[in-house]
């Protein structure tokens, strides 16, 4: 799997403002770049005469097994991608045996993406309105929809300056609704200005509390996505997630932010085991995930590759990425001598490159 | 607000000359490059579930009430820029409620400046000439003028090499004048050449007992502007200054200094409180002036982007400008989980990068 | 000797294809380039007034006498660039007074590379196989042809995923034969895709007891190649190497692995003089080979280069490329002021560049 | 005076091939770049409000007085540049106060070029030959024409790999000859091939004693030139040596040595005083003096720029380019608070680039 050529195909097909608004970061995209460069900056150190002939990518999140440690990250709108959206991205998900974190901002109700992959792990993202209403009821719906966990986004109490839907004038397609909207609010059948919509509806005077009110909604774990510091991490477990996962919305949000790959060891040492820890941006290839395991992260969410399987070949483009990015996961391992992610730890990572005298 | 493209539009209606005087620094510009680079190399480590429902860029400045932490920078020459000169800038400044400091190298009399936006925070700028008279002159026409603060620059005892001007023969068309000094010098008003113009008047004997001098011609606080050492701006302070800018002139005068960024914790550390620290060189984003007031700056000074919106739009487009940075400052706190500039300080910003084993 | 022309006149020759194989690294190559790069980020602190007017880079390695620390790295399939393939390496390789490693993968049968070059330094690379009769096998006959050690190459469990060899659908050409291995596999004769033959051939379950496996079949000390980390290179002396070589496969293997240069200090730190250390990847230069010996590599090993010296001109390019390589370190030797390899350690080296204040 | 102009024209008069051997350096030319980058790499921290009416940069170098500390670097065969040659360089020097170093490889003789330039600085440089009596007439010839000290380069015992001279198969032109070794060696009159000729004659057997034998042929203090550790220079005083000068031969002799910015701290500390200390190497501009100065350097040495202003316009060229580096010197000391070399030390320098939190 080569995802720069796959990304080449995809930007072909989605054309410059759609593949802009999902490629994109906020301001000069330092963060966007930083997040991809960061893994880079990660040097292995691989073990030799292990017995890998048999490797293993097991593992469990929030208790349930997984046959790898990657999760499809929310992401709005996959109908912009293809017309099955995240319908089709559940088909390929299911078919790769990797988790599906639904967005909010689906294109397609969230009954019908969790029918379209009746098996798998499969999360409810939301983003909290100010209208406390419409938030209960997505818990409800996606609790009685299978859902098996909240992922709270908590980077976005609005959005971020993305300069290249400034300037292609972005606007969401007048046949594309959010699907998981329109039930409450008539006019999320018609949302076409995102950012207007993220800004009249997003509840930007969230505290700690909505972690407590939310796991009173339903019985389910709750994930806070978007963290990037330790205290904030442990105040996060302290008032009641399950995991963390370091993020910065795919340096959409706010640039020059820390890239997560900076961030997630001091995450993983703050939460120290209370919670678990997960990471996203800029993971492109298996030895991004090795070392995202390395430093502590027990899955990791991947985002815009996932979108360019789906725009190139719908649910097969998705099962295709995911394929890829296991088998070069499991090829990561097998060459830096670890057969199992229970052998995967710090040691596996040289400290910044330099000779040392 | 997209600040390059506005410096492109700027360029185009400048031409070369004017344009390469304005954007220019001193030899290699390594430290004009630098000054840029230098906040984008902090990162920022921004909370989450922080109530921003509110979000509030008031400050003080010198015990002004200032409505968001930024001044214009002083420059020379705004004529060069816009027919209306400093008056345009200052009507911008005043409806964006920014502060605004006036070069004593103002192509537009300071009075008349004054009467462009009377109410705001406006505060002169002074080099002070070989001929004491000049400087006395001007302090008391500044206090009469109902300027709130005296900005003295130090780090011009004479003009830096700046390759741009030379390579374009850089003269001052015959038109412009140097409004504020054509009362006392016959020869200010065909000032042609700039660099032979500071050689001649401006006095590099200073030294700190300048500041006390100044505090007697005038009942107004002293700024030193120019200060890039934790000893000078501690020395500044106990001869009498309110407050230090950490400013190079924009990278115009001596190349290869440190940028302004690096050099503000330092000062800050220095004057320990005992006055207020400002900042300048390269702040183009909100994420710069969060930076800036992360590591102890009360506000910031901003310097071509204004020259920009004045050459595009005249005081439109100075406000716009302004407005823009306020914006994006506003979104930066947000982002970052601040509400007000009394949450920001360095905990927000995290060392060097690569991860920490 | 200019190795860049060179390799610019191989690749002419060679065409993109087998260039390609050649030249290419795993992933994004960034260990491949980094590997050169580490090289050059390690700062030499020449001597001077040292009587140079003798310079000698006589050696030992495993108690043979050498003339240069400089052997031919083990490479595959060496008919692919020239038509004697490796016989025509080991005839250079002798002219040149430089030791050879032998791969598995070689395209002539290892007594007919032996009688190439009868009287030089000449050990016999290892892959073994999930057939172990294969191994043994090589090992009798290596031993028998009068290879003086046994070089076991670890850090291939299975192959790295080389992009180049995938985009250009790199194949064996069809009379190509894996000389080694035809006696006793009828497939060997007839191996088209390289990596199929080495996910099915070579033993992926490999652990520390191999070394003395390897040991109890032939009266040959036992080299391990591929080591990255002191641990692993402490556990391998442990096991009876005599010898361990810091190798990422040039690249080739897993990417964004510690480049050799990097990873070399701590192993020769870790083996503490209990065996021989060496090291391979981006050697090209004589300053290369005086910082490798200068952390405490008794010789290096040169791969790529000898194969566009042999792609050129055969035998003959093969030995001016050492030629020049040996030239060049004697040359590096005289301007550092040290007249014998016994002069040469790390005092040699300065600390990551800066000034120290 | 910019300098990067300057080189284009002296580029374009002197032809590919001998701007090539003057620009030139070893190898990929990595230690050519790095001495440059190195004075960019260290960033002032300028003083403020310091009375700067008079600067001055007198200082002595030992013992004689010079009117600002710079000298210009031994260079072999100026007449490549310039019809007149090192008479022309000397008036140069000469008429812009500058103090003169003239090599042994100077095509014209040392009496000729101290008639040119009777009154001032004017220290002669030597290689030693394997032929002593060379070397021997060569300091009495010295020390009669008035050369004040002898300056003995000891990082070449042998000439290092340029490859730019390799590429153009660089040869002196017929008509030129070594004049200060006609004398003696027939051979020199038409000494064609540089490298050959410095490796049958050069002395690579140099040791200490070298320096005490030549303090007993001549009573002139001998300045060693081509140090890069702090042992050599003190080993270097031990023998009698009356300054040391960090160069690498601008980068022409062996490639990836440190930067002579970078040694010279270690060098002065190693000093302690006890002689001078001098550098080479990359220097361009005021900034570049005055840190060199703020490290420990007496005086810095300038080459390869004089060469440009001889090939573009002779004397007056020569001449050109040093007062253009005076008054840069000037200027930057003005604008960094240090009116006298005397106020010029390490605290002017910042620690490498990055806030401190």
């Amino acid at each position: 799997m080569d995802l720069a050529q796959l990304e080449e195909r995809a930007r072909d097909r989605l054309g410059p403002v759609v593949y802009g608004y999902f490629a994109g970061g906020a301001d000069d995209e330092l963060t966007l770049a930083d997040n991809a460069a960061a893994w880079n900056r990660i040097r292995l150190r691989p073990h030799v005469l292990r017995d890998v002939g048999a490797v293993s990518l097991a593992s469990t999140v929030l208790g349930a097994a997984v046959p790898f440690p990657v999760l499809v990250a929310p992401m709005a709108y996959h109908r912009l991608a293809h017309p099955e959206g995240e319908a089709a991205t559940a088909a390929g998900a299911a078919a790769a045996g990797a988790g599906l974190v639904v967005s909010t901002m689906a294109t397609v109700p969230l009954e019908d993406v969790a029918k379209a992959a009746p098996g798998g792990l499969r999360w409810f993202q939301l983003y909290v309105h100010r209208d406390r209403g419409y938030t209960e009821e997505l818990v409800s719906r996606a609790a009685e929809a299978g859902y098996q966990a909240l992922v709270l986004t908590v980077d976005t109490p609005t959005l971020g300056n993305r300069r290249r839907e400034a300037r292609h004038d972005f606007k969401l397609p007048a046949g594309l609704t959010l699907a998981n909207l329109v039930t409450r609010s008539a006019g999320a059948e018609a949302v076409l200005d995102v950012n207007e919509f993220a800004r009249s509806q997003f509840d930007p005077t969230l505290t700690l509390d909505v972690i407590g009110w939310l796991r009173e909604r339903a019985p389910l774990p709750v994930v806070v996505k978007g963290v990037l510091r330790g205290d904030d991490a442990a105040a996060c477990v302290d008032a009641g997630a399950s995991a963390v996962a370091v993020s910065n919305h795919g340096g959409r949000q706010l640039d020059t932010v820390v890239a997560t790959a900076d961030a997630l060891p001091e995450v993983v040492e703050a939460v120290g085991g209370r919670a678990e820890v997960y990471v996203d941006g800029g993971v492109r290839r298996g030895t991004d995930v090795l070392k995202a395991v390395a430093m502590g992260a027990r899955v990791v969410m991947v985002g815009r590759p996932v979108l360019w399987g789906l725009a190139v070949a719908g649910a097969d483009g998705v099962r295709g990425v995911l394929d890829g990015l296991r088998g070069d996961t499991e090829l990561a391992m097998a060459l830096a001598g670890v057969p199992s992610l229970a052998d995967v730890d710090r040691d596996l990572l040289a400290p910044p490159r330099g000779p040392q005298f």
